[in-house]
């Protein structure tokens, strides 16, 4: 049976972004990311940035709490803390762009939230530290923190967004189908693997 | 540049074992398994039974204390646990098998022992729970204990043994090179995906 689902989870800088869009051109897939990240926003009354950076965080990290929202949010998510209501709109924007066609979506817990479904294939990129490193660095620049100190700070973030809405451990082998170290394997080869994978599994 | 030393880790009933000596028979390769519990045997004086069982769980688990070993173990390590002993044993008999020649290596810790090997390529296979249970009352037969317990327990004494050794977490994907869910995969494609990538990454 084709997949018609993949999803992409992925270590900071192991290229995983990379290996999703490559990955949706191989199969002729929409690549969700960006556009995920605008209907959540829609959807919610949140900017893009806020979605962008704070829908792969832990609830601590959230500060802003339901009161400050901005007007326009549906009531009946009063109550809730933003980050938890941010959650809330996600899984609901990924399980209906799931429904609606063939796609490939990026981190989030879209695993988690499409686990049932027979027709995805849920991918886990990782690299080595120095790889991971380099890459940031080539990609987005230099900054005050250590390459190696954002790289840790990042996972981390995502790390405790997984447990805490999914009680799963991040990077548990048992929650994909397919793990990649794409240092080693290389950016182009892990992504044909996955296509050829998803037409014929 | 090939791959000289393929480590299979798995789940209990997952077909790690038959992908493993497939890909040993794919790649031309000896494959390690039975005759490293012999080898380990010979050198420690432990029954080869002993080893097979113990070699994998947590030295919690060990009753045996080194004052009951059998004659002819080396007085180096007096003062060690069996399961200590066991495990240094263990570790330097995979050390210089993979020194040797080709081969792969099922179990047993090895990914974490030779994980500074460039030339080798260190693999988790797991599956769904059902799949696995229907295979191990089809290969070892039914027991007093539910297929479902057999399995719960098995995997996590190879947890704990590979926690208490390495200081890792067992099913991790960073961990490994590669990680595969053998129940949507099938074993014969999970075989030929790690040949072909032995061959050449």
């Amino acid at each position: 049976m084709d997949k018609r689902v993949i999803t992409i989870s992925r270590e900071f800088g192991s290229g995983g972004r990379t290996i999703a869009r490559k990955v949706a051109t191989g199969l002729g897939y929409r690549y969700y990311d960006k556009e995920l990240v605008e209907q959540v926003a829609l959807e919610t009354g949140f900017d893009p940035q806020y979605v962008e950076e704070r829908g792969e965080e832990a609830p601590g990290n959230s500060s802003l709490s339901y009161s400050f929202m901005p007007p326009g949010v549906p009531g009946v998510m009063q109550g809730m803390s933003a980050a938890d209501f941010l959650w809330s709109m996600q899984r609901s924007v990924i399980l209906s762009l799931a429904d609606k066609e063939p796609c490939v979506i990026v981190g989030r817990c879209a695993d988690f939230i499409l686990r049932d479904r027979a027709d995805s294939l849920h991918i886990f990129i990782h690299a080595d530290d120095a790889f991971r490193a380099k890459r940031i660095v080539s990609l987005y620049g230099e900054s005050e923190t250590s390459p190696e100190k954002r790289l840790q700070e990042k996972d981390r973030k995502r790390m405790l967004n997984y447990r805490h809405y999914t009680h799963r451990e991040w990077g548990m082998c048992q929650n994909y189908h397919l793990s990649l170290r794409s240092d080693v394997i290389g950016i182009d080869r892990c992504a044909d693997l996955i296509v050829s994978l998803a037409k014929d599994v």
